[in-house]
């Protein structure tokens, strides 16, 4: 098996470790700092490697963001069965989060590079709006019968979501009172 | 009065072009083209002038962004008595301005400079989030009526601005009847 080179397996490996670089250097140096040659050098191949798979930084930073390995942690609201509680409890996560510079960094770095490219703007939309564990978890809320049968889920999520990037870009993202007065609006059987 | 050289009148004129210059080239170039020369150059002043005002770019573009000259339209919502109504029509019309191309990218410039410039970010949050003409409107309704007098005026006016900038982010805002399922669950009595 060892002499399997070039095939689905070293294949594999050698995407995992661009995409492994391309997140590790995103996080530590931002969308406008990256680098095809960069990139190639953190994940130890050559450059025509990435390239077979990605036309551009922006195409492979779509799939990392795609594949969740943007996010500082995977955050997944919690599912207790209470639903305000459980947002309430992941907005005081991402909040903490985003209070670390790193974590602020990360979400302001994201948000630019989707200003940017459209790819990277459609995957952002994606993974935080319409088809995210947000909506799943709201979902399930109309099964436990606290939202109504007919509440607009995307657009809930979008709302909440929305509204913390508008917060992320005032530097001023903690106001845990404030987003609570929001989930109250938005979730009100 | 003619012979006023470097007085108020003068200051003013100049600090008026200054302003218009930068509205002018980061709607034709975005952010990250816009210089401190350029500026002076399109304003006719002296670059030490612009320094004598504002210490960096960003500033100048906080200043403009305060005193409503980035919008590509002063967007106010209407104002007829019916607050649904009103917000949709309000929608429409921005949907149609960000269908343009230049309206599109200038409002994903903006974005783009908030998330590199702290002041541009505080001064977005301000004059789109909290204290903007749409807080007003919802302040309205709660006198005619339509929205219970302990709404949430400024969260719901995050949500639908927060939900507008991530659907600018995805280059698709135009989902007209997804905005109408919005302003419903945020505004329903």
């Amino acid at each position: 098996m060892s002499d399997h080179r070039g095939g689905p397996v070293r294949s594999e490996a050698a995407r995992i470790a661009i995409l492994d670089a391309t997140a590790r250097l995103f996080a530590a140096r931002g969308y406008d700092h990256l680098t095809m040659e960069g990139i190639a050098a953190e994940a130890g191949v050559a450059k025509q490697t990435i390239y077979r798979w990605w036309p551009s930084k922006g195409a492979l930073v779509s799939e990392c963001l795609l594949a969740g390995r943007l996010m500082p942690e995977r955050l997944v609201p919690p599912s207790t069965g209470d639903l305000r509680t459980d947002l309430v409890e992941w907005f005081t996560e991402i909040f903490s989060v985003m209070q670390r510079p790193d974590g602020e960094g990360l979400v302001l770095s994201l948000i630019a590079a989707a200003t940017e490219n459209v790819e990277i703007g459609k995957r952002l939309y994606e993974s935080l709006g319409a088809a995210s564990s947000l909506t799943e978890r709201l979902q399930s809320a109309i099964g436990d019968g606290q939202l109504r049968v007919d509440a607009p889920l995307e657009e809930i999520g979008e709302a909440l979501i929305g509204a913390l990037l508008l917060r992320a870009l005032s530097r001023n993202p903690s106001d845990l009172e404030s987003v609570t007065r929001l989930i109250d609006a938005l979730i009100r059987p």
